[in-house]
């Protein structure tokens, strides 16, 4: 460990969620330059990170407009000026007020319908209040959650409803099984079924006479699998901004990629047990264990030392609320943790997921090689 | 479903965290009355709902003092007017400034710690700033996490380094293993191991002439399954204000017991898979799988009418961040779930775990027969 880092740390209370602000800027550049030459537009998914100054720098490295998981997250960022804001959550008829007031505010607010009674209530909520709010219909293309397929009958029910109020803006999907995945051929086969499967629900729309201008499909890995996107407009992704080691274990970053940890403090020991107590429990971590279904199980987190180097052998196996344990593995040899890792120690956590750990923390401490700043985070909807 | 309840929550946005009152009430009684019946002070851990007016109704039981995670806890409730708190986490060397900031604004805040390298640590901070921080020496009864066994040589040491400065206060430790046992007597042996521990710990240090005026015991299963805590002066219990269905699985309450849910809206369904998808995902119930360890497997949630009926062979099988799937378990037959669970219908979800189910919501919306008052709860550390 070196004395910067240690310097750099100290005024940090723990658990801290820290961002490597030299991993972020990479991870942004490397996903909007793989856009630039696919030749379509990059909305990055903002519900990783909820957090302005991230934003900022993807919009600021070229991206164009944003998608949000919640109306809060819309509320938030147009707040701070952002105005192309993509709901892209299946449109419960209880949320339309909200969205409408969005609307209202000058926000360039789309949704999103699947089905055929959220559409009807989209309609006469606009029919009401005078105003439109251009909606994409979502599409299945792997099966694995919501959507509508691209060949079934429903797709032109929903666009017939939305159309005949003029409301029909576009198409989107997400393959979101592709997190189940981890060599390039296998997501890039994934990455064209969703193109493929998004493009033609598309062209459905318009062999019935329903203009689409908008065809957005996206997950991280198909993302960054994808060789083309003919038709595609647009391209949605999250989690690439800070990566996480379910990202590693699909295959798509590194460990040295991954920009988000969480900075705990060792509070104790079971030297027989080899394990090593600190302050940073499932609070800090969150109980995301996506790792446990994929190739390598990195428990609640990959312990490494305050410069980033992993501990080789070593994870944060057990967690309670405000503890950690971290224990040796694959029956690698503990020492003397007391020696090792005395009471006091830091070490920096990196998470299974990004999007459950950042959640659990009010903000987060941005740091490049010689300062820390504090960027703000919200959460809730 | 009433109408009565479909008027209470009509108001609510989804997701939304619901406290029933009339549960969170007696499961407050229940405790209180249990720990009255045997002699010892009650300690609730706030941990569990971070919200000034369930520790007020605690309190107001019969409750004397917290017991708190995080100092962040110790703060907020200090500034509330709540005094006597306990600190129950190891104390980390760099926490000392904001303990002793408490103890100086005139909270009686009591630490703990169970090694020497920190005792020196709060023994030098304290002689620094001339101020006392009581100090209870962690005992480790079950062996799942901190502590110090009640026999080792380590006991002796620990105490002699705070008893130089006349820290010492008392002993305390958590049978937190009880989470794994499911019957009264299982739960009944463990808490007299617990309580035997613990009580044995003190003698050691009073034989060593040193004074141990408080001997700390508690989880909410062995505080309920407890018959009798001779030697003991309080017991600390957190989840019990809301319960789970973790603790359902326990055996230590009812799912009609369970206090906390997450209210949340129909916005799809896939018809051929049985599906229904619902505006909660793993944000709003967070990814505690508690319940896959133990005898019954509630997936994410058990979703219930808005009456709190549970609706027999259902169970939030998967979750996205703003997505969950409601699906049959069990080879059971969904039927038409677009007629039974139409766009917009309200369900109300238990959780496996409340205390991280409910750290995922900025509020509560506490629930009585005819009103809804909003109790807020704070994050973070």
């Amino acid at each position: 460990m070196n004395a910067i880092a240690q310097d750099l740390y100290a005024d940090l209370d723990t658990p801290a969620a820290v961002v490597d602000r030299a991993r972020l800027a990479a991870n942004i550049a490397r996903m909007q330059d793989h856009m630039n030459a696919l030749g379509v537009a990059l909305r990055p998914h903002v519900k990783t990170t909820k957090c302005l100054e991230v934003v900022q720098a993807q919009i600021a490295a070229g991206a164009r407009g944003i998608t949000v998981s919640t109306l809060k997250e819309a509320e938030q960022f147009h707040a701070a000026g952002i105005t192309d804001i993509l709901y892209a959550v299946s449109m419960a008829p209880s949320k339309l007020p909200r969205a409408l007031a969005l609307k209202r505010a000058g926000c360039d607010l789309k949704i999103i319908v699947d089905n055929v009674a959220g559409a009807e209530a989209i309609v006469a909520a606009c029919r009401e209040s005078g105003l439109a709010l251009p909606t994409w219909i979502e599409i299945d293309t792997d099966g694995h959650r919501s959507g509508i397929t691209p060949e079934q009958p429903e797709l032109l029910d929903v666009a017939r409803v939305l159309d005949a109020a003029g409301l029909v803006d576009g198409v989107l999907t997400h393959a979101g099984s592709s997190y189940e995945l981890n060599t390039p051929d296998a997501l890039a086969a994934l990455a064209e079924v969703e193109r493929a499967g998004c493009v033609r629900a598309a062209a459905r729309l318009r062999e019935a006479g329903i203009a689409c201008p908008n065809v957005s499909v996206g997950s991280t890995p198909t993302a960054l699998a994808a060789r083309a996107l003919d038709g595609v407009t647009e391209v949605r992704a999250g989690v690439y901004a800070f990566f996480d080691l379910v990202m590693h274990n699909v295959g798509v970053c590194r460990q040295s990629d991954v920009a988000l940890s969480v900075l705990t403090t060792v509070i104790g020991h079971q030297p027989d047990k080899g394990w090593i107590v600190v302050d940073a429990g499932w609070m800090a971590m969150s109980r995301d264990r996506g790792t446990s279904r994929q190739g390598q199980d990195f428990g609640y987190g990959l312990p490494c030392t305050l410069d980033g180097e992993p501990l080789a052998g070593w994870l944060m196996t057990q967690a309670n609320q405000e503890h950690g344990i971290i224990a040796p593995v694959d029956g690698a040899a503990p020492g003397d943790v007391t020696e090792r890792f005395p009471v006091g120690m830091r070490l920096r956590l990196l998470p299974n997921h990004a999007c459950a750990t950042g959640a659990q923390f009010p903000e987060y401490a941005a740091v490049d090689e010689s300062t820390v700043e504090i960027w703000p985070r919200f959460y809730g909807w």
